[in-house]
């Protein structure tokens, strides 16, 4: 890549950065008060499904904050509507599956369009969104185990107890689910690509439930094949998780340019570990509520954990919360260019 | 020790045993329909607080099960009485503290009772047990920052929001809290101890939601001074918590005999990074209600990832669940000392 690929890529394929690039999970979301302002009319699956607001809502971040990358505003669940499961988005408690998928039958009725055409919305949001920035944008999809738990569990879950059920009584049909996630976001991930993303974050959130052994069983091949389909596209990915330290090197075995974690891992450990990866993480969302001098202390701390080797994308360890103040971002953003500004060769 | 020594305080110790020893937390616990009989009558807290209801239940299921150790039937917030915290415990929601303790002077009023009085039926149930029973006894106490959470938080949470938040903007008072809490817990296991526990665990159920930078900030040092004030009583000490993957160096530091995991933590990994501590773990607790070869699968893997080594405990990763099978539960305990039992000089 040359000198004028944007940091964020750049930092991706581990290149020297101007300065360390910085994006935030969920960063159109509710702590801003014109994205509130748009939810009071439309709901999120609305906006999701709206290219206009869609593109609007994943804009207004970029007007305040000198963020290094866009991503598409999208919901985990979005796509398998395209698997024909009907499913609604309630305030305050997140997903809920009108038919959770408990066995055979329930994962056999999930056939995949041959178009897509239900996410026909999503891809034009795309095609809009790269015409209106001039950072990045990353696309966005669940690992087949994340948006799997939703499908089993009818909704968030707070202990997965349906899900690791269904993996250990009927492992052949959770299996089966999750190849047939796999071809969902293989697909989902090829179209948003000719739309025009240019890197792709895969969201394994809640693969930390997962043991080891459990993971490797279940979740590491399909998640496999859904990066190395974003392999073959050429743009780089992002494989993330959250509550990962003892699944990293599954994880990393599965595949992802960048690995992004949570605050409870050490990202040092991760450079030690895998050298041959960019990083991305790890400030606690609840970091952005402290006084600046703890935030800016806390902001430090990742940055030298990180260390002064290429390929640090900073970010939170999970979506920025509801209820965070828009000064704390300022702060954040400002600070992270700042600090890693000195190092020309960083 | 001798050879007469149980094989659980052997394990403890990391000297060889006949088999490997195995208990279950919760062990006395909504899964079986003797304790579900007393609890028709009783609230927890009334069997907590009354020794001959506490230690009935507690030697349920050794009626059952060949379980090679008891644990005084107990719940996190029963100390927290002779700090004068005001707390219930509520029926499927777990504790309820009724003034969450969230600035100074909540902090302030804090104050540990001289002669622990409040908790003299725990006492008495220690006595009692071990009159009555013929394995070893171990003790219960939280670890500061888990109790500490439940007084913070008011009870359960999924996201510890509030204590992180305390943490973070007063972290003076949190700190403050952390030591009344070690003060307690120091009190409370030596007065077990008086009382004849012959090992103790120390829960630290929640740790793992601190990143590495807090739990060294905040959670290291009152844990540890817990685990010394074991030490010096001379019985073995487990330090268990979930989801620590991220953590185990500065648990394994904070002490500890015996580091207890859950199914997220490869004990291979903790064997290997930790040889001169025992384990304990870590068969996820929904193993119980897979279907018997699964089972049986499951277990054999933990037996195997824990490796030939001495110093091994078989147990859950985390609670047994209310439904589980009593079957499943013969079935494992029987699992594990068969096919422990070949090697002799295991």
């Amino acid at each position: 890549m040359n000198a004028d690929t944007p940091r964020f890529l750049r930092a991706c394929r581990r290149e020297p950065v101007d300065r360390t690039p910085v994006w935030i999970m969920r960063q159109a979301g509710r702590y801003l008060p014109e994205y509130r302002e748009i939810r009071r009319e439309h709901t999120l699956l609305e906006i999701c499904h709206t290219p206009e607001l869609a593109c609007e809502v994943a804009l207004q971040p970029l007007r305040r904050f000198d963020l290094d990358a866009a991503i598409l505003f999208s919901d985990l669940l979005v796509p398998a509507a395209a698997l024909g499961v009907d499913f609604d988005i309630v305030e305050n408690r997140g997903p809920v599956v009108k038919r959770p998928v408990r066995d055979q039958a329930g994962v056999a009725a999930l056939t995949l369009s041959s178009d897509l055409k239900e996410l026909d919305a999503v891809f034009e949001t795309v095609r809009l969104l790269r015409r209106a920035i001039a950072v990045p944008l990353i696309g966005f999809a669940g690992a087949p185990f994340t948006v799997g738990s939703y499908l089993v569990e009818g909704g968030a879950s707070r202990d997965f107890r349906e899900c690791r059920l269904l993996m250990y009584r009927e492992p052949g049909v959770f299996d089966d689910l999750m190849e047939r996630l796999a071809d969902l976001m293989c697909a989902f991930i090829e179209r948003q690509a000719a739309a025009g993303v240019q890197a792709v974050q895969i969201f394994d959130s809640w693969a930390g439930i997962l043991s080891p052994a459990e993971y490797r069983r279940h979740a590491l091949r399909p998640t496999r094949r859904v990066l190395e389909t974003v392999k073959t596209l050429g743009i780089p990915s992002i494989h993330f998780g959250t509550g990962t330290a003892g699944l990293l090197d599954l994880m990393a075995e599965a595949g992802g340019d960048v690995l992004g974690v949570d605050w409870r891992v050490r990202l040092g450990i991760v450079r030690q570990a895998f050298p041959e990866r960019a990083i991305q993480g790890n400030l606690d969302p609840m970091a952005l509520l402290a006084p600046p001098e703890m935030l800016d202390r806390m902001i430090d701390e990742v940055l030298a954990d990180a260390g002064p080797s290429p390929g640090h994308i900073f970010n939170l360890g999970h979506g920025i919360l509801p209820d965070t103040p828009i000064d704390g971002v300022h702060r954040m953003v400002r600070r992270v260019h700042e600090r890693t500004q000195a190092a020309p060769s960083r």
